[in-house]
């Protein structure tokens, strides 16, 4: 039976109706003993079952690339051509600018972050090491993101994102004033949590705004390039040919993986950047490795064969995940929509759902839903140092859990989300 | 015919005529127009082809690790515990105390290094970078070493290796006086260049000497630990005992890596150390990745099954090596032998064999054979800062080139030995 009231509306009498209401809802729920896990975006099985037959690729006998090289052996730092030319074509990236790597696109954050804080980067009078450096973070941003630049002593700047992306007034007069500020977060498609893609417009804005630091860095995260969840997908922007025509080539870091593409653990990541920027990185990876996995990335060009073969695996991805996203929605519909105590987005594409509960709530929301079995990434962990200001973000991963888990854990998110509103207006 | 004289003997008379007969030996040498390659460690394609089941592993539907983990997504920073149960009986340590890691124990050297600067070690007072650093580098040994030392700032101090290791009385009173010198460079098992291989009693002494630093670390880079040449191999210590015994159980890392037992660039990685430590890099490598390749992982635990398929492999690897090491060294004995210009290691293992030249000989005979189409790792990288302080080290890498291709370069590699030699002596 849909709620007719919302809650901020209710006398006090309603109220505490309601919470009765939710109170015994709630203890229903726990009756229940779920042990359900919405905390991170991890393909689900059936995701991983689509790229199966990299479980005996290359195959007997195959561990030659192209241009004849023995891929079982040491070297080739920059990564097989073939594997940079069909990624190259899906992110717009010429495959001489773009580096394959190993399994994980954040250990090449991590890479250009450090590399840039012991020997300062192609543009740097000297190492980040030897001054304060700060990054601006928009938020609600990912976690991960924002945990590396804490662990290595970075200190963060959030900046509000919206409807289009993360707020360039703030950027350009942040960027413009301080020289220490050395980079930006961006995940510019489908952006996590917020499924936010960056228009064309925020992106010029992004590669052309004046900046105190001459070598400040956009670290352009494009996990979700190819991840649409619908016919239409956002286009991938040009950011190198972007930065270039506005003078700043060196500016963007674009970084990418097959982790949500084929398995999540072994699959290949991707660093684009100018001449300057990949020369830069290739020297310094030269000194920390003899090369990447190439067999592992053979094994994706023999499954792959082209972009497009990228671009039909995806829409098999996408009829696992519409689904799920589809039921996420309906569910917060049906059960949050006539309260009016949140909101959430949307998503086009990417792996999550951002849902804004009501202010100071989304911590005793998810303590709630923990006490009931239903796991939720900690509160405040889209923003830096976990400080959500208003208390009210919730970042929503429907990925893994079946669908019968999904709507179990969904609604039984929706009671904690209602009950926790209603004990704030009562304590109001 | 084999020469009867010793170089340094011989009349001036004599050395005009042996200069006559080696540039003689030299210009036929040129119009060969070689173009041979001794100058890396890397396996031979027969050697790869020894792994050719790990290209089709580890096979449809087979991607779950003993305790039921899916391998194929995200997680498990530790790596598999079934490799490391493998690996932990031939490296001598506690599956608990070993990770297995991507395809370059390099980088995971390069991980200590920069995590160590960045954060300073699970004894250190501060971040390493705050403070001079210095580490001691037996040599020759191995450029990759130094390299990276090098390019983190790191100062190296070079101390003398013999035939039981390097020179533990110098390098304890370095340590002892020293609090800026924060790691010694080691390979204990059939080291790179010399072959040799450390005794329990140097063991003993690297792992109890007083240390002025308290996060004083050996980077203990057992590359070739399972690596014999003969029927005898040498023992593999247990270094993490002997450091715990000795009360400085946090002392030694551990590196171990498959890249010369299955393929060189797509094998795994190990890193081995005290609770503390395995902690302490864990906890910076959560942030840097979300985990290692598991599904390579689990090829490899396929493919060798247990630690006996691991030596049974070995095996076959000595059967392909043992030529070639005998090879170079008879081609050693019958054209140096006699002139008494140069001397060199009969390693038991391991993938060198290190010629020591006439002195000041060193740089010129490698030029030498670069002009006659010989490539020979560049004179002095076996040396911190690239500098041989005799100018007489050549490192041989016997591996990659053909039987063939191998007598072929030696020859020339030695007639340009002798031709340095006698140019030496003549200007002398």
């Amino acid at each position: 039976m849909p709620r007719q009231t919302q809650i901020g509306l209710m006398s006090h009498a309603e109220l505490v109706s309601e919470y009765e209401t939710q109170t015994a809802n709630y203890a229903k729920l726990q009756t229940e003993k779920l042990t359900l896990d919405l905390t991170r975006g991890k393909p689900a099985p059936e995701q991983l079952d689509l790229s199966a037959d990299l479980l005996s690729l290359p195959g007997s006998g195959d561990y030659r690339d192209a241009t004849g090289t023995d891929c079982r052996n040491y070297g080739g730092q920059q990564g097989l051509p073939e594997l940079r030319a069909i990624f190259g074509e899906l992110l717009g990236i010429p495959a001489a600018n773009l580096l394959a790597g190993n399994n994980s696109s954040l250990a090449l954050m991590h890479d250009v972050l450090t590399f840039a804080l012991l020997h300062g980067t192609a543009d740097s009078a000297g190492r980040w090491v030897d001054e304060p450096v700060k990054m601006i973070c928009p938020a609600p941003g990912y976690d991960r993101h924002f945990a590396l630049s804490q662990s290595l002593g970075i200190e963060m700047i959030p900046v509000p994102i919206g409807h289009d992306g993360p707020d360039v007034h703030a950027i350009a007069a942040l960027v413009a004033g301080d020289p220490q500020i050395k980079g930006l977060w961006v995940v510019p498609n489908y952006s996590n949590p917020t499924g936010v893609t960056l228009s064309e417009e925020v992106a010029r804005e992004l590669v052309s705004m004046p900046a105190a630091a001459p070598d400040f860095r956009l670290f352009w995260d494009n996990a979700y390039a190819v991840h649409p969840l619908t016919d239409l997908a956002d286009p991938v922007l040009d950011v190198l040919g972007l930065a270039a025509a506005a003078g700043n080539p060196n500016r963007p870091f674009v970084f990418a993986s097959t982790s949500k593409i084929t398995f999540a653990g072994s699959g290949v990541s991707f660093l684009g950047g100018s001449t300057a920027n990949l020369s830069w990185y290739l020297k310094h990876a030269g000194v920390q490795s003899i090369g990447p996995d190439k067999i592992n990335q053979l094994r994706h060009v023999r499954f792959f064969k082209d972009a497009e073969g990228v671009r039909a695996h995806m829409q098999k991805h996408r009829a696992l995940l519409e689904p799920k996203f589809a039921l996420v929605l309906r569910i917060l519909e049906e059960r949050l929509g006539p309260s009016k105590v949140a909101s959430w987005t949307e998503p086009k594409g990417g792996y999550f759902i951002s849902l804004d509960v009501l202010e100071g709530t989304a911590a005793r929301t998810i303590a709630l839903a923990k006490e009931a079995g239903i796991a939720l990434t900690a509160a405040g962990s889209a923003f830096p140092y976990g400080k959500d200001p208003e208390d009210k973000n919730i970042r929503i991963a429907p990925s893994f859990p079946s669908l019968t888990d999904l709507e179990t854990a969904m609604d039984g998110l929706a009671t904690c989300v209602l009950l926790a509103a209603t004990e704030k207006h009562i304590g109001d």
